[in-house]
């Protein structure tokens, strides 16, 4: 079984013995994912790039909480939308490929945008 | 191996081919998982919670494609920072048993805050 | 002189004395600017459309707050580049009128997207 | 009369003709900002912070409209919550003066966090 069906499991079990299903819909979990991706943008808003590489050990303890809990929103609002995320991510890169072949894409800092 | 190594593994490639290495600082990445995390919110925005359990397909069919790119994102700011999502997730779901007792959380909707 | 030249002129003095400038690229203040969003929406996520109408003292302090630092970064980053806010809004206020007639748009839960 | 009130004002005017109040509870507004705060980063994601202090025409006036968006939906969410937008900044900036006297934060790119 795919790992993230485990988890998503481990996940639902969590929210079940909770009775937190009432405030768990798509649109508060979507805000929710939101809200938890700025806080993971935080630690490195006024770091140079290269600092952002090397974070200092108590931060990037933080950084690790903050990356674990946009996940667990990720495969909450996914469970609750029905997507298979790992299948959706697959599909998501063929698609990219089409659209910036590498022959175009190659090294160029406008990528995501005006190709 | 894990499902989420072999995704990772497979964004290596798409992105090495494309030599966009350069753009990934983990500051770039945290930014535009906070971006496509925010795009995938707008869609629920305006809807009341209940019309967010059920989309119209052309908008389940775009929200799938978000979800796609936070997971791509996330994947890659893990994989730079070295850190296993998985470990980590598990990790903050044990965090939180114990920082939200059954006893206390079940039901309320002051949960994450408060309690 | 617009409340907005003042307010920015306020802004100019306290970053200046802390030599904070070299840190306020325009890339830096839209990332702190989108954190600071998200925190506002933070208190909000798990409310009712309902509740959020009247939110506790407490937290309506801490909203006050992040208002205000929205309007901080916002008018940081739009002095850096050379844009005047009122303006900019009064601008968008006419795009909007003409973009959703009155006649169409009236009561439309698809309002500021599929009209 | 403050800029901002007058602001206020026309942006009621075109709420109220649309007949759009209805959706405009502060946890849609809020949710709205920070859609709208991160569409205003993802033009500067991928740029260095050099390349983002010199934005090309077409994207500068992207920008501006971000900018716009970000300011209506602050004016907004501050007039459902009976905040003074205004004061709320005065009063912020004055405790960040106290949070960050400028004998110890002068130059630091800690400032926000650790000081």
């Amino acid at each position: 079984m795919s790992d993230l069906i485990v988890l998503r499991d481990a996940i639902r079990r969590f929210v079940s013995e909770r009775d937190w299903d009432q405030f768990h819909s798509p649109k508060n979990l979507a805000a929710a994912l939101a809200v938890e991706a700025a806080e993971l943008l935080e630690p490195f808003q006024w770091l140079t790039e290269e600092q952002s590489r090397t974070l200092p050990p108590q931060e990037m303890e933080a950084v690790r909480r903050e990356l674990a809990d946009v996940l667990i929103y990720l495969v909450q609002l996914a469970d609750k939308l029905n997507v298979d995320l790992l299948e959706a991510a697959y599909a998501k890169i063929s698609e990219n490929a089409m659209k910036y072949p590498v022959g175009k894409a190659k090294g160029s800092s406008k990528k995501y945008t005006d190709l």
